[in-house]
């Protein structure tokens, strides 16, 4: 039977399961990927798991979110994730070294490859023709110890493009107009695949731009084709040998159809607060604007920041605006300065940053209170940017850079007549600068095995959680609505993120952007208590302190309308119960403070996946996915403690 | 009678006083720069005051040290800065055109000028034959009214210069020798007059760096003649015009003589944790280093950066060092890129930060828990860095750049027979790069009328300060030692910097590195309390926040055996009386909790610079230096009230 490109990734990676959507799939993994805010946990499970060495091909941690060191706390992180990495055998890169996806991209990345990495944009990968999907922490622990990768079999959704991109239109355009489609949960459960005749248009970092914002669609993973483009991209970063040909067989199908004519896109962006607010930018109204922010995963590809750069050459940013650039990398800073664009961008009023995520995951570059951001990043959910009142827009680097000339949101079209400014089509090297030894390797095993953890005074170890009861009563501290990301669960930002490897702390921080007082409350109500949720509930990043935050303060259960993907494996993985409502309108029915009683748990758990709860007084049926190694993993208080008995 | 470089510069502004030590100078001032940290209580000093429009040649606000923005505070006090600007006939640098002291030399300085700046390193331009004076905010405020600046008459102190620097030794090691001969209050009530032969081979850039540090002597200023180097200098930031020869006349005197050889000079370094523990890189023991940062107003030349950049260039940093850089200026920047030396630190690993004061004033980087950090920056006072438990040493960029290769304390004469590295003696362009409209111009005066100031939520306005009591009798709330900084009394840091604007909300910061219970204290001591203090209280910053934050939670009156100039001069601002022990074992005999009384304290102010004090039931004799004027300031509550009547 004809595969398509996401099929063969994974029958060529299936270790269990069924490929049929609904069911549970267990892929081998080849490498995985951590950054240092989520990576600190993950460390700190390879402890507490005993591990020796990982199992993986490869294995990398990264640095390139909590750069900001306003204290000890950051860089005391930096030191313990490279003693974790000599001491575990990971492959370790250092701060200024840039963002994980294209540096990892860049260096490791190869077609027909399995990755996964404890961030929500390790998606980006699929560029290449790779499966890549990003987890929750504890999953690329368990990767690491050698276990497989467990997914929800997905649908395939199949995108073909056709067509040339006009003039000032560019890739982040695509995915703005796949957004502005289907919003933030038309990907749940699915893997996009691009095909068509369109791709030949696309350069894998234009791939990379699509693939990367596939998560802000909710999807499991997206796919490219490893063809001619893929090659060039190998090429040019000295790994011509790595490639490997992978498309969809002849007569491939797809679970879902979709196509887009490239040459009918326009300028899109997303307006506050949602990656999937998306508008013509050509249909904003008079704006003013503050700031620009260059740089992020999302665009992250030295054209992006050439293509700015030659449309600013020679300009002067508008007086009343802050352009700030985050070059990705240390190897697209080295290739900004040998073109000429760094000079351009840095005469023409930017602020140059160091390279990282800074602040697409809030760590810098707050906006001023209410005034109007334009961003090439993949986010801009509510306060995310660390300013409480912020407006931040999501947008390609040719609309950010027209809208730094004139002050105000503008549709890059408008420049040729306004500015006589053509529009930009940077050359690209043939081949990317490469800087020889910025990545530390592994250390051999012998010397690995003798290399103590570097613990600063804020790194804790992980709390142990007890197993669900077989009768829950439990209050409902909090009820919320549709789309809530992991951003309001447990916030990124400066204040926050510096707590990410002391758990005790950095609970204090959960839910409190949608109700300051639920730290509070969920103490009081003791060992356990429930929250209610409405449609996509916990979208956005994949960082597991949104489970285990909420959890040290007694969360037992959640129940929703529906889950986002990532943070429902994270429940599981932490015994946290996540269940949905049979019927959506039973969530309006209940209310914060309505009693919740699960009696006879276990063996409702055990024996299917229907379930009766009282809430308020009231029978509700709700219903849960988990399979019987989920199921296992709530029963056991966690997949921690499951594993350590295994181990 | 033939005048000195500095009696030139005085004779030249002189409005009222004497020129001989110890009485009051009334100088007329011609410039005045502001920062960020200091400069939003300057604008809300003028706002306080009713100015319509600046009176003096040319003001200039830059945005330099509060450039992380974690929240909305920075970017809101950036744009009321801005406003401001506008509103009150300023230029103004907006954030990413860099540090205030070598852009303002590039693009304003000119000899014989007399410029005052709300940052204690303004001296640095005393480079090009400047008087430049480092002081409060509220002086600033005041010459922007039109008023002169009054200051004690200093000493003169002639530095001869001999010889040439050898190889590996640079301007930084000329005023680290000033530092270990005479420590941090070698300089109080004096200027420091560079002259002689060895004058030639340094330029006006190796000038900057010398006078710079002349603030941690404690010195009113540096100065240096306006000879060739200053016009090869102005030439080549495109100002020759400017260029006036001002020099000693022959046979010119100085009150105090000294003589340094530069050619007996070796690499220096100061230990943790002050700039006057100075000891030769040579006799440092086996010090692993984490970190290095290149940057700050101490180093701020396009020459330090690329002396350091040909060290590093083709070789890798080590693996276990953070190499910070913080290029001083947009222009340097561009050089950086131009002369290649941007691309040669890139690729030996360093993180590339945005312009400006960054981890100088703890605005990030802040280095590991007790890990030694080597920068070029002028001080390292406990702290500081933003980590509690710091280790920071101060050297030139070899002695930086030689640690970042070894990854240990480094003397860069070594490197020649370890690296095969010769000394760098990187060639300068000719013509700096300039960036065309990097800086705001100030609006014509109809069009500043117009503009509103933009206050966001966390700016506050000034408290008002009553006068002080003829009866005062008050607790000695906290006793302090010798040398404590302005870094102390009242942090920097990321963490209080944002609250720059808002008086109550940084009061409660007040002396919490040395006591944290000092403001739960000093509330409790009602509306009235003491300081007792050692040696040079109040060295290093010029920020005014260390008296009114103090005075805020009821200060009333420090009684030290002497102080530093700047923060002498904000206490009579704010009302604070500053008294000297007339035998300084007094103070031993004085203990926290101790009743202070005085009693018909407005005559004895008005009447002599004598006072007996009763502390814990003993008389004590005190004096103060207060001028008449000053003594009115203090009767009247602070300058402010006193101006706010005349006016």
């Amino acid at each position: 039977m004809p595969k398509n490109v996401a099929e063969k990734l994974m029958s060529s990676h299936l270790v269990d399961g069924e490929m049929k959507p609904g069911s549970e799939l267990a892929l081998r993994v080849d490498q995985t990927l951590t950054q240092d805010a989520t990576g600190t946990m993950v460390m700190l499970e390879l402890e507490a798991l005993g591990l020796g060495r990982v199992r993986t091909d490869l294995s990398v941690q990264y640095v390139d979110h909590n750069l900001l060191q306003t204290d000890e706390k950051n860089p005391d992180d930096h030191a313990f994730l490279q003693s974790a990495a000599e001491r575990f055998g990971l492959w370790f890169s250092k701060p200024g070294n840039g963002v994980s996806h294209p540096v990892h991209q860049a260096h490791f990345g190869k077609p027909g490859v399995v990755l996964i990495g404890s961030d929500s944009h390790t998606c980006a990968a699929g560029a290449l023709g790779m499966l890549a999907i990003g987890v929750g922490g504890l999953e690329i622990a368990m990767a690491m110890a050698g276990q497989p990768l467990y997914v929800g079999a997905p649908e395939i959704w199949g995108v073909e493009l056709s067509g040339e991109l006009p003039d000032w239109v560019s890739a982040k355009d695509v995915v703005l107009e796949m957004l502005r489609r289907h919003g933030v949960s038309g990907g749940v459960g699915r893997i996009i695949e691009y095909h068509g005749p369109g791709l030949k248009h696309l350069t894998a970092m234009d791939r990379h731009v699509i693939a990367n914002m596939g998560a802000e669609l909710g999807a499991t993973a997206t796919v490219f084709p490893a063809d001619d483009a893929v090659e060039t991209y190998l090429e040019a970063v000295g790994r011509g040998h790595d490639f490997t040909r992978i498309e969809a067989d002849e007569n491939a199908t797809y679970d879902v159809r979709e196509t887009i004519d490239l040459s009918t896109l326009e300028p899109l962006i997303a307006q506050p607060s949602s990656p999937g607010n998306v508008i013509p930018v050509s249909q904003v109204g008079d704006e003013d604007v503050s700031q620009i922010v260059l740089g992020s995963s999302a665009n992250p590809g030295l054209r992006d920041f050439a293509a700015a750069a030659e449309i600013l050459d020679g300009q002067q940013a508008d007086q009343n605006v802050s352009v700030d650039i985050n070059p990705s990398s240390r190897e697209v800073l080295a290739d900004m300065i040998a073109g000429g664009w760094l000079s351009s961008l840095v005469t023409a009023g930017a602020r140059i940053h160091q390279s990282g995520c800074m602040g697409c995951i809030g760590m810098g570059q707050a906006p001023a209170t209410g005034q109007n951001s334009l961003r090439t990043m993949p986010r801009n959910f509510p306060g995310r940017s660390g300013t409480e009142e912020d407006s931040v827009w999501l947008c390609s680097p040719e609309t950010a850079a027209a809208s730094a000339l004139t002050g105000r949101i503008t549709d890059p079209r408008t420049l040729t007549e306004s500015h006589g400014i053509q529009a930009p089509h940077p050359a690209m090297p043939e081949r990317y600068a490469q800087v020889r030894d910025m990545l530390q390797a592994p250390l051999p095993t012998e010397e690995a095995k003798r290399v103590e953890l570097v613990k600063g005074p804020n790194i804790s170890t992980l709390p142990d959680f007890d197993p669900i009861p077989d009768h829950l009563a439990a209050p409902v501290v909090l009820k919320v609505g549709n789309d809530v990301s992991t951003d309001e669960i447990l916030p990124a930002g400066s204040r926050v993120l510096p707590f990410r490897s002391n758990i005790p702390k950095i609970a204090e921080f959960a839910f409190t952007r949608i109700d300051a007082d639920y730290p509070d409350r969920a103490r009081e109500a003791g060992s356990a208590h429930v929250v209610l949720a409405g449609k996509n509930y916990g979208q956005g990043s994949s960082r597991e302190h949104a489970v285990i935050a909420p959890r040290f303060l007694g969360l037992r259960a959640v129940i929703a309308v529906s889950f986002a993907r990532i943070h429902w494996q994270n429940l599981a993985n932490f015994g946290v119960l996540a269940l949905e409502f049979d019927d959506p309108s039973d969530l309006e029915r209940a209310e914060q403070g309505d009693q919740v009683e699960f009696t006879g748990l276990w063996d409702a758990l055990r024996s299917g996946s229907q379930l009766t709860v009282q809430i308020g007084g009231r029978e509700v049926a709700v219903h849960h996915r988990l399979s019987d190694r989920q199921v296992q993993m709530v029963l056991a208080g966690g997949r921690i403690p499951l594993v350590a008995q295994e181990l």
